[in-house]
């Protein structure tokens, strides 16, 4: 049995989730709360850990093969489209507008390339017997 | 200002997710650990984790009053129900089935309420001033 | 072959763990952000999001029957504890101190117990065959 | 008030955390999966995980600068120590190894550090007021 072969796309969008991951909890607990006002606002933030969360969360159903990133993905890059979009409003959070924009681009293509394809994941791949 | 007030119905949702994650994580790492064979077969552990980490997100999101929860809680049931088929064919993982079918409805009712209504938090909902 | 067997004491931190970190996220993300002040004071939030995210993986370690849970229940009683007196000097977090103190003071106990006896798993415990 | 700098040697040691986070789960949930036997062995699996979930969780202690991030990477650095000799032991897991094996090291340093001076962020930090 050949085992599972993850694609270059696959890789890209793993690594754009958690630098989006990175990016959105680190601007959150340190330049949000540091600069306080519109910044913490509950809406604003929320959407900044909402973020951070789903780009871990899309991460962990890539780097375990999951049938079903496509449709988290998708998910994902609603949330991050919101995020970016917040940042753009608050001001003055422009590596999150990039990072958020990046992964939100990366996963709509992962998402709309499963819907075509069914599977990401090359020829190598071995179905496993169900 | 009056704080959010979270609904019944979120709440239990909430219960259900952890539940939910709860018997996944569990009986994946010990019951079909333990067992092996069938039980970690890929395919079906994979969903197990998957089930576990989307359960996890998903209560993370209701937790944090997210306008986003809805999209995230239709995208669990889906997770949900097809571990619940997934530990049907395997057999033996009654407990999980239930978690996993509890789970599902309650994301499902929490998507589609939120689809009819824009705000599942009810009257006492008072935006926080920016 | 028995299957492991989570003792009462295992299952019961697992439930502090779980009721601590949904205590420290709603009220971070409610109450603390629609507070303001010294709700979102930098300290103090940190370590409402740490207390969440630790209380997690304690959850996470104890579910997985993981040799390890008891150095990670003693780091978690830690931030609890650190947690807890956030709240009480941040005033007005009643309910999530009482969360955070439960799961410090149950935290403490497990990883006391796994210092003494090295398995907390009981006498039914049987290593699956390799 | 100037904001939080994060030193060059907290941000490489969210980088081997995030990358071990990585090496362990795609290694679990494809290598381990599909080759079977003693690579699902429970006490090697779980280790997997929980080493997956704890650098994770080490990443967010340093993403938000808690002032508790070097107990958590202490205990970080143990649990990718003892995944990094389950691996050698099971065999053909290299990459895993090395990932294990950067982390505890870069964590060791980090925890280390703090023991001795307190404060990681370097000079720019100004402490919040409590």
């Amino acid at each position: 049995m050949q085992e599972t072969a993850m694609s270059q796309e696959v890789q890209q969008c793993i690594e754009e989730c958690l630098l989006c991951y990175q990016s959105c909890m680190q601007e959150a607990m340190n330049h949000c709360l540091e600069k306080g006002g519109e910044h913490v606002e509950p809406r604003h933030f929320r959407l900044m850990m909402n973020c951070a969360e789903m780009c871990r969360t899309a991460a962990h159903f890539m780097l375990s093969s999951s049938e079903l990133h496509a449709r988290i993905c998708g998910v994902c890059a609603e949330v991050c489209e919101a995020c970016a979009q917040s940042c753009a409003q608050v001001g003055d959070m422009e590596e999150c507008i990039v990072a958020c924009r990046r992964c939100a681009e990366s996963c709509r293509h992962m998402s709309g390339m499963a819907a075509s394809t069914q599977d990401l994941y090359g020829s190598t791949r071995v179905k496993a017997p169900m």
